[in-house]
């Protein structure tokens, strides 16, 4: 077996960015020495190497990775994270993960070294404890960086989403990018019909804008997401106290989750690596790492969860202002992070 | 307790028409002994005893009805449905409930019957025979007739729907609207997580534009499909032998469905009461009888499904194209109609 | 003639704010005095003077106006800024017009008086000056407030807006709305055909997508605003500072606006009252006073222009960003305002 | 100055329908003598001569053109009817345009030759009568067929379209696809300032809902229609008997039209090519032929016109039912075709 990677020289004569982000990664990853060799396709000669190998297999994105097998076959990814997964992970990582036990996770201590450390670095300290017994929680919204950050640690972990069956149609077809471009398997749990039916039949489908959403979000996201956290130590959120002062204010980096306990009745650890980033870095961070992101962000959505519960933002108001708008404003949580 | 019915006489002097239709219902219905009292809101007469009654209750529509009670308390009906059940079946209808077992239903002889029978008339005798053991399917789409025709006979029957998950929003708002206006316990059946999330975690949340929607269709409506009727004798469905002549050709007013047993394994009754009819006459059928429909219809859908799966009718296309279109257009089923 | 106004008071006794509002503006423009009668509408009591007035006219807005001529005829008003216009101003305004000419503003020394004003003391001093001769420029974006706050004035002004023949399907009836809730004479101006059908005939509707904004801003945009400040002394825009730091930095409450020249020769006073505002105060200022807003600005839109030119603002950008989104971001401008 | 033609070979080794089509449409219209070389792009086979070619430039599409000049310059075309515009007929289409005068044509001759003839058939005799002094009347949706038809006729027209300022979005950007599908001068014709501005100032931009679109039809289009005629014999439109019953039953394929007459007095010849088709054979005309259509008509639109007067077509109803429906149904006209 052999691997390539087609790297691009554009046409102003300098080097493709995503093309030495890519390596960079995979060095940081130990990986690099895995790449047999290192195609240039230079966009000022169109037969170089690289550009015959682009036109030949139809690629239109830098960089490339080809794998060819000792009997002929051939294998292309054009995204480094899920070349990653599939071909470099595949013996090694799952193998030997180690795992600390939640109880032994010294929060406070953690804390305290937290405090001097950047978001992927919390994370990477929380992957390195728990390995896939740290599983991220993913909405399917700007938390998408937790996913990046994890793959680029290139440490083992575990990605769930509750699937509510009221998101958004742009929603559920953004869960499959993301699933994608990261190569990773994400967990979807769903509402058990043992209590939705019931509710339904009672209330109707939109009870919620009477009643308030606590019964809804109790049955479609708080059930479903003891069935997540089930068997593992510790799950990481992308919580930041500036979106909501009167509710995540007192949030610390590292807590132990009393409002979910595992098997043995202990609490899970629960960490919240963006705690101190402003909406404005989250994007900046998205931006600048090409990270996909939800479409509905573009069509003025800022805070995105259930499709009945969610309104593109206006001006002059607080994100969260979007969610849940016609209840009181001082608590607007789905009931996922309350003690 | 006693029981007021409002009436309007237009502008022009002439009978509001709806008016009339509510008196109709109730008398067919055996309800009409049951008013004690009409009263005429003349538009010409902003003084009138029903002018006033409507201006003091805040109430727009005609024809409406105040229930009296004996202490004083009030309750105000504007849908003549929904007055029926909460009011006036409340003590009667479910109790001596009598079905006949589907295995003593003569489907030939039915069918030679309900040949020369209506819509309405033929899902009377279905009514007639199984009660509340048969169940209409209900899609949230232009089968809403049969609620409607079923309300009007004014014997008892249930009604279920399939929430996959992945229903419009515009779908779920009206099936709050058909519920509330006709005053009955829409029955709701969800997919299980055990066969749904494990799919999903394989998959992803769109599989079904690469593999194809029978193992989508599968998990989110076929199973579900056979719990909602499960301790049934009987179901009724939409389904009309124009929507598909490859599929839905040969169908018949009943039939025994070997594809849905019961308990006993016994096959259920499955009848058809649209059988005939074109998508014109339902659509005549519900403008005429102002039966509320999803505003999907309005935006250029006809058929509808779940919202990945569904799309704009486009012109000079029959109305099944606009369901997984990217499949072949031989045999656009779900799989709830397969023998 | 009389006049009734009719006054709620709330269901818990307190009174109507809208109405208090309304009553002040009455009092501020000195139009109280023609208020002939106030009339109650208590909430508690359904047979009070008011109740019964609201309910016989059909009247679901408090405050509102009844106007009895001698002949017995009536005519109705719910906004209050409409009544004004149309019933109060009418012998009086227009007539007695008096306009300084634009060369004798001094436009250094008002700016110094207008550093210590508030933008509506702002617009005050601009409609003593040059009364009808003053125009405000009307994007049919949040520069609504202007014309709220010039009709609170209760001095004369005009108004414009550009209808470039490409806005949005919201703003077009946001436009009517504007119109009847403050009873305003709404001057339209379009493209001329002159220029526009040769532009379109060589370069095809959307040519800006390639060729930049420039030409079609001057067609559409440019040369009827011409037209629009034909006749007049001044005009006032909704321009802020903190719109576009490098376009608009430098602009003054006042300025001798060179780029648009009267018959004379001699430039133009411009008017920019909300230079100091951020753009949450001015959303302060609009939620604060009901005034009536683009619906599209509750779709996620914070900057509104044409159509093909707007797109919704996203997460972590400049307002100005989502105009001519394609183009340097440097100078997103449509060519307006200019020297 | 050399032509290259590259025609494609499918993988299955079938040839490409659309270059086969091309090949038809270049033949008639006599040019085919004007290929230098035609160069198959063999898709088993990547080092074919025209895969490279397409791989080199980067086509996606097939056929396309090479034209490459004496001087080593190079020009390339991926639409047949581009291609011919604009390389093809240059020299020789324009030049010797000779038309009958209108007053020449004896329409009731022409309807009794017309009647055994295909649209596309009545078309070519109108060309050849009237030459480009005949103009297409494009409404931006299923009239497209006429410029199709025109195209593959190979003789000269004229095309125009009026643009209200009230269009959908979706159609600006369709009228732009068809200019450049068909190389077209697509003539645009808009609203009159002297008109409109009076007309919007009185009553706002959407006056139509309550006095009904006649006025408002009249400037933005009867108006503009006038100066389109102005300097032609004659003019095309795709009415069809099946539109309107009421309004457009006893259309004939050829009519003097009075409604229109030439600075002589004389009306123009009005031509109704498609007068026998209904809807179906339109559409099955336009996806038989690949002719591009405004992608309204795939989210549920069938009858397309101006936006605040056009909606989506709802299931039972005709498809001018979607046109000025708040106004009575039986004279569903914007005021073009009257007599």
């Amino acid at each position: 077996m052999s691997i390539l990677m087609i790297k691009k020289i554009l046409l102003d004569g300098s080097p493709c960015g995503k093309c030495a982000q890519a390596e960079e990664i995979l060095k940081k990853r130990g990986f690099w020495n895995r790449i047999d060799r290192v195609v240039i396709a230079d966009e000022t000669d169109i037969n170089s190497e690289g550009m015959k190998l682009a036109a030949e297999k139809n690629v239109k994105l830098a960089p490339f990775f080809i794998i060819r097998g000792d009997n002929g076959d051939e294998r292309l990814y054009t995204r480094v994270f899920e070349f990653i997964k599939k071909e470099l992970e595949s013996e090694s990582a799952a193998q030997d993960t180690k795992s600390v036990d939640s109880v032994n996770f010294d929060v406070s201590k953690a804390n305290n070294k937290f405090a001097g450390l950047s978001p992927i670095e919390i994370l990477s300290e929380a992957q390195n404890a728990f390995s896939e017994n740290l599983t991220l929680a993913f909405s399917g919204a700007e938390d998408v960086v937790l996913i990046d950050m994890a793959s680029k640690n290139g440490l083992p972990f575990s990605v769930f989403c509750l699937d509510t069956g009221r998101l958004h149609s742009s929603t559920y077809a953004y869960l499959d990018t993301v699933r994608n471009h990261y190569g990773i398997n994400l967990e979807i749990f769903t509402p058990s019909p043992e209590l939705l039916e019931p509710f339904l039949k009672e209330k109707g489908m939109n009870s919620f804008y009477q009643d308030g959403h606590t019964e809804c979000c109790g049955i479609r996201k708080v059930e479903p997401l003891g069935r997540a956290l089930e068997g593992r130590e510790a799950w990481a959120t992308g919580l930041r106290r500036d979106q909501s002062p009167s509710t995540r204010g007192n949030l610390m980096y590292s807590e132990q989750d009393e409002g979910h306990l595992k098997k043995d009745g202990l609490p899970l650890v629960k960490i919240n690596p963006l705690l101190d980033w402003s909406s404005q870095q989250v994007w900046d961070y998205i931006r600048k790492n090409d990270v996909p992101y939800n479409p509905l962000h573009d069509e003025g959505y800022r805070s995105i969860g259930c499709e009945p519960c969610t309104r593109p933002s206006r001006p002059g108001e607080h994100e969260r202002a979007a969610r849940w708008w016609w209840e009181d404003g001082t608590k607007r949580e789905c009931g996922l992070h309350l003690k």
